[in-house]
């Protein structure tokens, strides 16, 4: 996209030379070819180590951009960002792609829909009602069972196991909101990649990163209904039970477990080998790893015990 | 149906004139011709200022029914209009209504199932494996990822985008319970309306209504896994975020926003403006707009605070 | 599957004479072909009623085993029973089962697929995109609606109406979880048991038992986004209110209501009559019948409400 049609689109000046913006991302990933923003001022720090090409700011915001990024200059950067978002979108699907390939002994139903560009490996069993996207590929051995869906450019490792009515790669809950109060949608441009030996349940919904990966990594086991946010990280053989929800950009290390219908905050970190009894709600960062939590606020899981046992004393 | 059938079913006298009674509504909402009833006697109030035609009611209710409308007496009434709801329900597919039609620029699958008597506007995506009952109207430039499910007589506006397996208009949770504990099903004979430029996630439930409409406004967003009940109204703007839930008959102002995992009881009113942060139980109505609230039972968000400081000294 | 095979799988010592050992069960429920396991030193005392003529444990156990069956001993039975789980499932599909037989009156969709060695009952409508597998039995007069998916060997009974992108017979929650924090899959080899006239909601999960059957008795009622564990049992006419969850192999009596998001732990038993008001949590099993109980950890509610205006009244 072009840069001049870029800034006429966001109403921001720009009088510079023309070239082409590959993509949006964040200020940390962005390439030297790509946009990026500042939508809040506690990533100003991150200007200075940015790569991005182009940063759209507010006119407060300007200062920080170094010389050689340029500065498209907007009231409200984070609107202007969900506005551009729609033209860095890939279509859903996309006809030019080449025909899926289907690895050895793979079985794949003649009632699931496999869209061009994607790659099945070998002896995976495809069932009947499943979708497939575009540049979709899943390793060797993974069973999909019917109804699961896997939104484009999604990656399924080997080994893996997803049950029936699971949604792969829907769009994370992304939008700016005006002071009036209306929002528009930040089209979702990354995917979920999926490690190897993860087993999902039925009817859990893992969304694809606004920008980036939702990552979910090897040997994890979700359980039915779950709820994993955009961007989120979930550390090797971790565990999350049936109902359990995890907002957007939080990253948990190896061997967490979150008992049933336990939560987590957005953009928090949580140690490897913790473990959240059913129905923790986690607001704030675990930094220690090893310990066991429960309730909501979080507290460690023996002084849980101790506050109920004064609660249940009150009405004695 | 012809009140001397309704009287039989229900095993109430009726010694007057035959006519046809067209459907079956509530005292607010049943036109001349219908039929309604009287299930608590909170609503007895309600009986004066009804238009139904019929009235089923229980020997001590009879005497508030009006003289110009007809009281049919049993000794449950809930019970048996569960019974009659069956006989106005529509049968699930109607082969005798028109062909779908299809407006300009839209791409259906040819894996989808588009039922007789149904209408899509233009520019519209339809994916593969989604389901569009009978007389469901579509509008324009709207996505539907794949397993969309659309019960029949469901209205879905412009600009709308909903994710894969979720599912718009099926029955409500409604049954009338005897002495005995046996469930007889209330049929639920109304629809979901969704309005313009709605978002709603992977793996989300709303409920048709019993009688008339489930609505959600212009501009809403709804997230995963999110329980909508019958007869809801989601006011415009609204946001629910991942697995919330609302049981029926509540009714929500403009710009609501409910947190992850928070629910609202039945029959309650929520103003606009109002922020329940996540897990908040909502169990009485809100009725002044612009306040942020949390816990269960409910407070204003700065008193949980208060309080859980208060609790987290207790056990220190 | 042969004795010695089995032997040489988990790395067990055994010298005796071959045989076939027919199947893989608890030690309660094994037959005198079949292979059971200790895992956990409080089952102990079930290994002398136990018929399984083949039991792995662990070398403290194995004096435990009668002399009428075979002790198999490894350092983890847990483990190598998940190991050996295996091998004991049968596979998805299965094309040399006999084509599917379909009852007079019953409306099949072209777009739904059923299995071999499937049978439905009368007058049944099976909707697009539902997937019926190998060997599950549906009775008369039941309503699959779109995208519901019904996993192999389970049963669904007459007048039962399940909703739109709900999963039946997913593979229960198990696994094994070696000194390293990897994760070992415990083939679900169990199936789904739905009695009669049982009613379910749109994208509800049921999964299937790790061995025998998780039973839905008849009349209940069952709404959106409900979590079944493996090898529960819930009571004739019990309410379960949308997005509630039961852990596995929790039992419960007859007209059992579960409020909104309320939630059970596994292996408890829940008295007939009981209420758990919306987002109860029960940890212990409830004994007495006909009570009503709210609360995280759970109380009488008459008791919660007290706690709730004592806590109130703190933050005055």
């Amino acid at each position: 996209m072009k840069i001049s049609e870029i800034a006429s689109i966001i109403g921001a000046k720009f009088n510079g030379e023309e070239f082409e913006v590959t993509g949006m991302n964040t200020l940390k990933s962005a390439s030297k070819t790509e946009l990026s923003f500042v939508s809040n001022s506690k990533y100003i720090s991150d200007i200075k180590n940015s790569q991005a090409r182009v940063i759209i700011v507010d006119a407060k915001t300007e200062k920080y951009v170094p010389t050689d990024s340029i500065a498209l200059v907007v009231e409200s950067p984070y609107w202007e960002m969900a506005k551009l978002s729609k033209y860095f979108a890939p279509c859903i699907e996309d006809d030019n792609l080449p025909e899926p390939k289907i690895g050895e002994g793979s079985k794949v139903s003649p009632r699931a829909e496999i869209a061009n560009g994607a790659t099945i490996g070998k002896n995976c069993t495809i069932m009947a009602h499943v979708y497939i996207g575009a540049n979709v590929t899943i390793g060797d051995n993974t069973i999909l069972y019917p109804s699961v869906c896997i939104y484009r450019d999604c990656k399924v490792g080997s080994d893996c196991i997803i049950h029936a009515n699971s949604t792969i790669g829907s769009d994370g809950f992304g939008f700016a909101t005006s002071k009036q109060g209306e929002h528009k949608k930040i089209y979702q441009n990354g995917n979920v990649v999926i490690e190897d030996d993860v087993e999902i349940g039925s009817s859990t919904a893992i969304d694809r990163a606004a920008f980036g990966t939702t990552l979910i990594k090897q040997g994890v086991r979700i359980d039915n209904l779950v709820q994993v946010g955009h961007n989120c990280v979930i550390g090797e053989y971790s565990v999350l039970v049936s109902q359990a929800g995890i907002a957007g950009s939080t990253i948990m290390g190896r061997n967490v477990v979150m008992g049933g219908q336990s939560a987590i905050s957005g953009h928090l970190e949580v140690a490897a080998f913790t473990t959240m009894a059913a129905r923790s709600g986690v607001t704030k960062s675990i930094k220690e790893s090893g310990l066991t939590f429960a309730g909501f606020p979080l507290m460690e899981h023996r002084l849980w015990l101790k506050l109920q046992a004064k609660l249940a004393r009150l009405v004695k």
